[in-house]
């Protein structure tokens, strides 16, 4: 039995747990909320998220103690929000996942210092990135929740990490598949939100359906041009962990970017869109860490630079989106 | 002043005639229906279709006379359904589109024949390729009578012409440019309402957002995988023209291609959804002429394939896209 620690308790960790336990793995369960735990133990539901799902509990464990959730697990899964990574990870003793595998599903950066997820677990655990993946692919948690067919990517350096993870999640209604690019698919998702969070604005404003489609083909192309600077290497952007997963959140009506981006663009200020949603868009952090990696790439990115200055320069959206409609095509 | 006739009385042909009109050229405006002509003459709205547009009599001259249309036009665009453009056009005298250029803004190919419209007025009209164009991008006319943000793509091996066209398009809210892949455009202009109509017998079955994304993911390889087998030649398929144009369709609510797809998803059968509709959907004659010239180039399609064996074979889509759904990733 393979023995998993997930780290969060959001949907997306929730509808892992839901994914892996039910294939038989044990999983134990680190949230950061007592309040979760016991409600978890007392009645199989995560009260907050996806509460329809219920576990097992012979299977899965829920825990506030993390080296107690780590210790004997073979593979460790992120879900956290980026913000938390740090915080929560330097809890754990520098070699504590020296014999672990650690998959990463979170879609944004460590803030402050402009790194992907996997390369911060890499630098902090002295771990060679061949015991590291990303979990991606078009996912809403809440499909997950009522078993719609889905479909992920894990994407490592290691193949055989890479399909020894996918075996884990295939079932009924998730199809799961190996791919190489870590970077890649990391970034990827990352950019994703900027996207997500700039047709919100768009919508905001008054832009409509033309617009959005003409935004996100030009958003493939921007992540292109990036992740060629970044680490180029041959990959097809419309393979499902890239466009399919930029398509089900740029659509997404429920993307957390998207109504943010939206309340922005109807006239917000970011500061009461937050206070207002009462949570941060991923997106929102996205933009910052893409625009300071971007400071020395100086790759063409009019999507992300213009919602860089809604968001950190004040720049009215509808001025703003007037001068990057006059850049895409 | 340019002079225009425009073929055809649906939504794209009334927001075309707005744009070129307002744009200060003359449009012959040919319409089928006596009564949609006088309604219109009478109250500058074309009865049917976005008909809080008012035209300016002036320069739009609405007439079920084609040959007093199109006798002093110097461009012909072509706006009316697929399967009447062959009645329709045969009614000219081979010679009347000698001096003219032509433009294609229908989505769909000649039925019977498999052969895109630009194609058959070549060949019926003895006209070189460089007399004509395609126009596409991903435009839901009813934005464009709302006059949000637009884009358009003019493909035609005649640099001159697209720009030219191009030209005749732009303005405050329309933003158009060349392109020279007549072929590509048009046969993904046709292939994207094959994907709208799947995505809505995926969404009649039960499939959710996350399978809809995967499908888009998976059509734009299906795409290019056709494009180089009938038409080889270097595109990048995240230009609007191409997935701009399927992801305004594929993610429309108000797609008639997605509409029908959904019905026969949901257990009508074709006969009736199309009575239902009281309408045909392009997507439906467009499966049969994709799988029909497939099967001399044998490309593997299996989102074509999966709608035809729905469509035509009366395979049940619930079989039919459990088998499909293990073909994608």
């Amino acid at each position: 039995m393979e023995k998993i620690a997930m780290l969060g308790g959001g949907s997306w960790a929730t509808a892992l747990v839901k994914i892996l336990s039910e294939n038989g793995a044990r999983v134990d369960w680190w949230l950061r909320s007592k309040d979760d735990v016991q409600h978890l133990l007392r009645t199989r539901h995560n009260p907050r998220y996806l509460s329809a799902v219920q576990f097992d509990l012979n299977r899965v464990h829920p825990t506030t103690d993390l080296d107690d959730a780590v210790e004997e697990a073979d593979w460790l899964v992120l879900a956290v929000p980026a913000a938390f990574v740090q915080p929560v990870l330097d809890k754990l003793d520098r070699d504590a996942l020296k014999h672990k595998r650690i998959v990463s599903a979170i879609k944004g950066m460590i803030p402050g210092k402009n790194q992907l997820v996997t390369d911060y677990v890499a630098e902090r655990f002295r771990l060679p990135h061949t015991r590291l993946g990303v979990i991606a692919g078009p996912c809403h948690a809440e499909e997950v929740a009522l078993e719609k067919q889905s479909y992920l990517t894990i994407g490592s350096p290691d193949a055989a990490l890479a399909e020894d993870f996918s075996e884990l999640l295939r079932n009924r209604y998730v199809r799961a598949h190996a791919a190489q690019d870590l970077d890649g698919i990391e970034y990827c998702a990352v950019m994703k939100n900027i996207i997500a969070l700039t047709g919100g604005i768009a919508h905001g404003v008054g832009y409509g359906d033309n617009f959005l489609a003409v935004l996100v083909s030009n958003a493939v192309q921007e992540i292109r041009r990036f992740l060629q600077a970044i680490n180029p290497q041959p990959r097809d952007l419309s393979a499902s962990a890239y466009l399919g997963d930029l398509l089900v959140t740029a659509y997404s009506q429920f993307s957390r970017n998207r109504t943010f981006g939206s309340m922005v663009g109807r006239g917000y200020s970011v500061k009461s869109a937050q206070l207002e949603m009462n949570m941060v868009a991923e997106g929102y952090y996205a933009v910052k860490s893409i625009h300071e990696l971007n400071k020395k790439l100086k790759v063409n990115m009019p999507i992300t630079e213009a919602a860089y200055n809604i968001l950190y320069e004040r720049i009215s959206p509808a001025v703003e989106m007037e001068l990057l409609k006059e850049k895409l095509r």
